[in-house]
């Protein structure tokens, strides 16, 4: 950010009073620019043993596979915005059962809140930012083409889980992938 | 949203290629200016009986009752942020139990997050946005100033709840309070 979105000026980043940290401040129009973490909203769509995926027609991981999820928008809420999310990207009609994982990504400033949900229907197909859209067993899951690591611990807790049928919310931070040492 | 924070120039409100809604957008750069809801992290701390409340020392709702809670910050995790500001604003410090309730309002474009917790020990005190810290009972609990709805609901659900001792996660989301009729 180097221009005040209210006035046109230049910002700067300052300490406000009374605040901690450092912001982007319009020295003119005294505007504060907070920046704050974005929600992905998602869902784990099932149908009996078998889990919905995607595959990314878009970067990052063109090609690789992923559960349907994408940012929150103004003006929605988070079931809306997985719900969403899985008609634009899988063409998927999902009855909603409650959120699953929670995944905190701070270096990137993301929060992931992924819903649990049934198909209702066998009606799925590609929406523009998917290549193929399928059903995949655990067996089947392709687990070394998965676009994402939240996306490889959401299938991962929910095939543990599901012999018992309990789902418990799961939450986690993910920090930055370290570079191999060595 | 006036101005592009990139370049400077003016932004106008236009539907970029690809997408289905409007967005700011700088006709100089092409820089496309997403807004997505902001996080309120925060903690239903207790202890024994009892629940942990703020009065608030800031507008809105100055002098009204609130759990510990604030916009959560980059480079934190939700767990972080509601850990943060259960220390700002009360001085508490607390071990977390798990995301308990999760509210959309997307009339305002925001998404509450809180988490039960334990208080660690007694030493909370009033951190600079509030006037009082107090613990109390569900027969004590100000139930009529109470600064927020989703302050009051998580308390109702917690005492609703306590007896069993098992806490579901709750998920709702709350419209615009409609003006009374008649």
């Amino acid at each position: 950010m180097k221009f005040c979105s209210n006035c046109g000026s230049k910002v700067s980043l300052q300490v406000p009073a009374g605040d901690d940290r450092e912001r982007h401040v319009c020295a003119e129009c005294e505007t504060i620019h907070y920046q704050n973490p974005r929600i992905i909203a998602g869902c784990l769509p099932t149908y009996e043993d078998k889990v919905l995926l995607c595959k990314r027609a878009i970067e990052p991981r063109y090609g690789l596979w992923t559960l349907p999820a994408g940012f929150m928008e103004n003006g929605e809420s988070t079931e809306q915005g997985a719900l969403r999310e899985s008609w634009e990207e899988a063409r998927a009609e999902i009855h909603l059962h409650g959120l699953y994982t929670l995944f905190s990504l701070p270096h990137i400033n993301q929060v992931y809140m992924l819903f649990r949900g049934e198909l209702a229907n066998l009606n799925f197909a590609p929406g523009i930012e998917s290549l193929e859209v399928d059903l995949f067993t655990e067996d089947q899951v392709p687990w070394d083409q998965l676009a994402f690591p939240v996306m490889h611990k959401t299938l991962r807790y929910y095939f543990a889980d599901r012999p018992r049928q309990a789902f418990p919310i799961r939450s986690e931070t993910i920090a930055r992938s370290k570079p191999p040492i060595g």
